[in-house]
């Protein structure tokens, strides 16, 4: 992608409302423009990090045998009566139409998707079964904030499973546990398993996924010594105390839930009548766990834990393009041209190796501008091609994370980026 | 894909409210679900059937220069006062919220876009730009009706494009209608451009694309000889007339939109003051086209167009899977596992070449259920692996379009299949 063709541009002007740090990057860099509060418009360069997240999180529930749909965010109201949710979720938007119904606006689908398995499934036999979708969410929240991690409108994997017994569950359950962890880890980000509340959806124990960081709005209780974490909110044991699972002292932290999955029990099953025939034709009980990915959230979470004071610094898994090419021009026309044609030839040779580069061919930028919008916008890979590096048929290669610096001769150029991002 | 592991099921029974039969066939096949009048929940081979057609477009826009992003369907009702489309819209749904706020549910982006776009167009050396997303949009509509075609929830893309002179958009129009024809064509429909009102959006004659089939809404006043087409409601010219263009005999037609495209002159701009500084330094005004798919409806377009007295014929480039794998057991245990595994190696050997199939592997359907459930889904290829076939070393291989069949030697199936799918 061209950086002359790209109709975003980066601003050094902090945005005004911006109460975050992901906010201000990511509006800053051209990745994001928030449409009012609490809903946020993706651009180009941050609908690729997002693609990306969305591409790691769809392999992961695939793999754990989530099979992938797409529920309706327009849900009957009737649905939600027959859960008793209409008016105990706060959240909920409750749409008014012109032919004199309401409609519930989802914000989780537990109400469509009970209903939806209640029409395929009879037997003992057609489960476990696992669905999910990657689906825009909306909640009335009163307080919008902290840019994209709480937001009115936002990206959401929701899965559901179904099973017959508490023990399938409970494998499951677990399975969906480690598969969380490698999601999370793949994306760059550590995340621990929390023990919580569960919220408006059971009263049950509950399991975030919480990457720690200053600006995370959860307070934490945990272990450096093990995993072992707790919510502040449900937590037992408390600061300074020795840790109940390896003995180390419990510390306080802050945390940004990225993640969390639910024991939902027979709760929905129960309100749909949502029920199998068992091996001896008899009815069986169907039990329900839901676990949810914030997809966007998880975004702003990345940038909250990996920034530096010049920018975003985007692990390689999640950049949106792996390497940021800035052409320097020279003085005299030939020279430049020389320069443009080498570029040119690297964007090419890049791309047909599969390592697509955001290329700034701008001229009428200076070289300090297109540093400064390398360090922002965060890219893994900075290539400096100029006049001088010409001159060794070489680029200038810096790590975004490292800071590290050094001179690649061209020709070995797009062997090292292939390298540097699959390793 | 295992049949086996597909929690839908195909179903005999006519859904009682389907009024059409892209209805009748996607919800009897399992590929959506009617979770309301008017919204469909996409079930695992309805969603892979959509992700293909959307796969199609985002490669033609891309084609096409569009960048790519994703607005919010909460919009502020400001935006939509400033427009002045907040009670001209009839189809709005209008959102109150518990801070007291009431937002439009997009059923279309100017008002987001337009803004968007004059916080980045300074001068005219940023336009002409054009960006698209693919995203749901929601329609109060009164009657939601034809199954998938006109929904309250539906999947489109829409593109906006920003021009400095009225000839540039006139190119990139024409442009565009190229590229529409051409993407509707690898979807498998010949679309026709026909000339129409520009409805709520513009005064001006717009270009509607249709495909035609006697389950269309529009009557279209056609001519056969050439690609002369008009929507009835403006036609200037009557059936049985003369043909303007080349004066062959005018026939009437139906046709199901599938996209649209607008010339919006300065209405946006000039309503959100969007304007670029020119050459000399003056302010000049932007003029904004509108480029819509329904890539839902096109869906259902495609099975109103594509369909037998059997089920559906999905056309190669949209169809979920190249091949629909059929096992015939066999009651001699030990020669029903030798099929088992000879069709398991085929799956295997498929998948590894890029053409995984679907692969009803159930040991308790008959052979009947498993055609009919086969031509009702209406894959490509239908591969039938036998006891029978085995003795061959063979497949039975029948083309769901043609209907032809014929023996296929079980070392030469994938590759067959792999040159059927890409010719």
């Amino acid at each position: 992608m061209r950086y002359s063709h790209l109709f975003t541009k980066t601003t050094k002007t902090v945005p005004a409302d911006s109460d975050s740090v992901n906010a201000r990057l990511l509006v800053q860099a051209g990745f994001v423009d928030q449409v009012m509060a609490g809903a946020y418009a993706w651009l180009p360069l941050g609908l690729r990090a997002l693609r990306k997240v969305e591409g790691i999180v769809r392999e992961e529930m695939n793999g754990l045998g989530g099979q992938e749909l797409q529920l309706t965010a327009l849900q009957p109201k009737e649905n939600w009566l027959q859960s008793g949710r209409w008016d105990a979720v706060d959240v909920l938007f409750k749409i008014p139409s012109q032919t004199g119904k309401e409609y519930a606006l989802g914000p989780t689908a537990e109400d469509v998707v009970t209903p939806l398995m209640k029409t395929f499934l009879r037997s003992y036999k057609d489960i476990p079964v696992a669905v999910y979708q990657i689906q825009t969410k909306f909640r009335d929240e009163l307080r919008a904030k902290s840019g994209v991690l709480r937001g009115r409108e936002f990206l959401m994997k929701d899965m559901y499973s179904f099973h017959v017994t508490r023990e399938d569950f409970a494998q499951f359950y677990e399975k969906a546990k480690a598969t969380y962890l490698r999601t999370f880890a793949r994306c760059g980000m550590n995340a621990r398993i929390t023990e919580s509340s569960g919220g408006a959806f059971t009263k049950k124990v509950s399991h975030e996924f919480q990457v720690e960081t200053p600006a995370g709005e959860d307070a934490l209780v945990i272990c450096r010594g093990c995993d072992y974490a707790q919510n502040a909110e449900i937590a037992t044991a408390k600061v300074g105390d020795a840790c109940p699972k390896c003995g180390g002292v419990l510390e306080a932290s802050k945390g940004i839930e990225v993640g969390n999955i639910f024991d939902l029990g027979d709760r929905f099953t129960n309100s749909f009548d949502l029920t199998v025939s068992g091996a001896d034709g008899a009815k069986q009980v169907v039990f329900m766990g839901c676990y949810g990915i914030g997809i966007t959230r998880l975004v702003g979470a990345i940038v909250e834990a990996s920034h530096d004071d010049r920018g975003m610094i985007w692990p390689k898994s999640v950049a949106p393009f792996p390497v940021h090419m800035v052409m320097i021009g020279a003085k005299d026309p030939a020279v430049a041209e020389r320069v443009r044609g080498a570029a040119e030839e690297l964007e090419r040779a890049l791309s047909a190796a599969g390592c697509e580069p955001l290329f700034d061919d701008r001229e009428d930028a200076r070289a300090g501008e297109k540093f400064a919008d390398a360090d922002l916008i965060g890219l893994p890979i900075r290539l400096v091609i100029s006049e001088k590096t010409l001159a060794e048929n070489a680029v200038e290669w810096k790590d975004r994370k490292t800071g590290e610096q050094r001179m690649v001769p061209l020709a070995q150029a797009v062997e090292d980026v292939r390298v540097f991002m699959t390793a």
